[in-house]
């Protein structure tokens, strides 16, 4: 299944161009060198978490095999190249015939990660996986960090519902992945009809201030709303007097009100006023969703308070102070020569500045304590070791250019929530410190 | 010309889904209620700069032109729609008509601004302009927090050229509009080809660490890179030694080698270092070029060293610390009543917690003082002051429906560089501080 085949409004023809333009200089140039056939193995990772968390969340790894199945060069893109002089001929008809037929494995998503997790293995020729990593580390990139956020939002409100409704904080489309990966995350629904459509994930939405507004009175405003919606719609009820708006929702929907929304002030105060005005009003079944700039702290701090449903936006959708990874795509092993049999040698910059990297193949397994609890990230080159064998994190994605994990997005979520209880319980401490495990590293030699 | 003219990569057919749920909701509560037609004034704005930020860059208009432009309601969005049972039949019928029949003025793209500026005023129906928030803000949300972001890192590059390259740590996208925005914000070019092949960005690349990892010898690397792409290249040097990097790349390339670049290390020490070794070998024209998580502070302690160019990734695409404007869309004003010729009324939120805005259709101008430096951003209601008549800062963007303002994005970046530089000499400053000049407001009554 291609995005194509959905007819939706984030179809792109081609993911081919999301691609710097080095990617292409530097397959011209081993093109050119007889070395771009080498038999390469590229890596994603992240050298660290954002500073204070304690695990990563993979997402996205879905739409990267969107990505790389709709990796072509059409007519349009290759005169775009040729137009720009970006590469020359002999690249140009190199690139028409593209199609990566190579091997990639990865965590799964909606599984964590720690820094040094193999979260991706491309393997092919250099010259196919090379231009693939522009747009793997972007979609990742993006779609883990909304994700860690998610998680750590979802974590904090427990078994009450969280919306995401960041949408207008972010890039349209971002905010499209954004909606899928809170949904990796946790959340239970998303404001976002672009998301609904592409992704089938639950949306939800009733009305603003400006509808409100537009009324002469709030409870013109309520009972239009009331008419269109039945009364288990959500009023929003702080345009003008929360206490005056919430009579009137009651008088106008009835004790059979559905919800009310509060979208300012002190909303921990707020709440306990309208819990305890709604329930002598008899509208005890009648739910409170609280939105105004909330973060993981904010809904923890609300967790006291009567408080039915947390609506997120821009601290879901910029990653909640941390609006990317930091994963990059290596070259750990290559061919030694251009021969297909060639063994592989490990490579890794050797340079100062933080930046240096393990080379070698990797394998990564997760290894538990005797109550079956997280303790280690185990990363390693070579034979795996037998106690680690069934609890390797790698699983096979694209075989021979052909995706072969697609999975359904409830089973994605489902994943992350068993992953992040897995983990040792201080996971979810909102408080700032290390990777909750250790990565260790088992290579060869 | 719509972007479906231009058979890009990131066509959408339509924007209609980029649209919050409750967007619709109110649009068919509105439609029962008899109240959708009820003339309405919509107005984009924030109520604060990010912490520390004395001024605000307008970026994202040219794209909301094209996003207002392709909002329609095809077939596969109505049955969406229609399944998801989210508006009910009487209001499908009145999308599938949905073309935006209203006016919108706004300041130019690439003009600055300041808390409460009316960035963009959008006019018509209640019904009609509804349904444009969601994809309005997060189209100016996003490009205008890139571009106050690459402003900031321009000015403190001063003659030095910068390069966008940050498409891997942001959605593949974002990462386009993200490019835009740099360019509007006065970036030369970028590694994003996509962004090349949409907007006309120049569009620079040579290679990574993986092609020099990819040969025996770094010797090949650099040998294979000229061989491809003339002694004018960029050859990468720290990915082993740099010294001798250095030393191999004029070996090979001569002493026409275009430039090396330097991704790690301290690079003020090692920009120095390389000079005075590319200067011993006779490379005097051999250009130095850093990247490594470059953001305007680092590049202003670069001022002194011998840097020819930045390229800047992580730092520009997640807005230097602030990811997203915070632009809110409000009705500030709507008819009396449904009479076509009914007057407008002011509207505003009451409610407490820092979200009460100021209601009314606006204008803004800037005031300059006696040396045409500007002093004031004069927001207002009702008649424009005499003084003022010549400084106004909305344009007219669409009439009627009709888009009647587009322009190239070379005008645009042209606009920014012209209007920061009629900013007292401060805004320029990178230490935290307020906005550069104070908004006053002079409202009627």
């Amino acid at each position: 299944m291609s995005t194509a085949d959905l007819g939706l409004p984030v179809d792109v023809p081609s993911t081919a161009l999301f691609t710097d333009q080095y990617e292409l200089t530097m397959l011209q140039a081993a093109l050119r060198a007889g070395t771009a056939e080498r038999r390469s193995v590229f890596e994603v990772f992240t050298r660290r978490l954002p500073e204070g968390r304690r695990y990563g969340v993979v997402a996205g790894t879905g739409r990267v095999l969107d990505a790389v199945e709709n990796f072509r060069f059409d007519e349009d893109v290759l005169r775009f190249l040729r137009e720009r002089a970006i590469v020359g001929e002999d690249t140009l008809e190199w690139l028409a015939g593209y199609r990566f037929s190579g091997d990639i494995w990865g965590y799964p998503e909606g599984e964590v990660y720690f820094p040094g997790s193999p979260i991706m293995r491309v393997e092919g020729s250099f010259a196919e996986c090379v231009l693939l990593e522009t747009v793997i580390l972007s979609i990742l990139n993006h779609d883990s960090a909304i994700a860690a956020a998610a998680s750590r939002m979802t974590s904090a409100a427990g078994d009450r519902p969280l919306i995401e409704m960041g949408a207008r904080r972010t890039h349209e489309l971002a905010a499209v992945a954004a909606a899928r990966a809170a949904y990796v995350g946790g959340f239970a629904s998303t404001s976002d009809l672009a998301a609904g459509f592409r992704y089938g994930i639950p949306t939800v939405g009733t009305s603003a201030h400006a509808f409100t507004l537009l009324h002469d009175r709030e409870r013109d405003a309520f009972r239009a709303q009331v008419d269109s919606m039945g009364r288990g719609t959500t009023l929003l009820v702080d345009t003008y007097d929360v206490a005056e708006a919430v009579r009137t929702a009651v008088e106008v929907a009835g004790p059979e009100l559905g919800a009310v929304r509060i979208d300012s002030g002190d909303l921990l105060l707020v709440a306990h006023r309208v819990r305890q005005q709604l329930d002598e009003l008899g509208a005890t079944g009648t739910r409170i969703i609280v939105t105004s700039d909330l973060d993981e702290y904010a809904i923890a701090s609300l967790a006291a308070a009567p408080v039915d449903a947390y609506g997120v936006g821009t601290q879901l959708v910029t990653g909640s102070g941390h609006p990317t990874a930091s994963m990059v795509y290596k070259l750990v092993a290559r061919a030694a020569s251009e021969d297909p049999k060639a063994p592989l040698v490990a490579v890794a910059k050797k340079s100062s500045g933080g930046k240096t990297s393990i080379g070698g193949r990797k394998w990564a397994a997760r290894r538990l304590d005797a109550y079956g609890v997280a303790e280690a990230e185990v990363v390693g080159t070579g034979p795996v070791p037998a106690q680690l064998v069934d609890r390797q994190l790698l699983v096979e994605l694209v075989k021979g250019g052909e995706v072969v994990a697609r999975e359904p997005l409830d089973a994605v979520r489902e994943r992350h929530i068993a992953a992040r209880a897995g983990l040792p319980m201080s996971a979810t401490q909102l408080s700032r410190g290390d990777a909750v495990i250790p990565t260790e590293y088992a290579t060869e030699g």
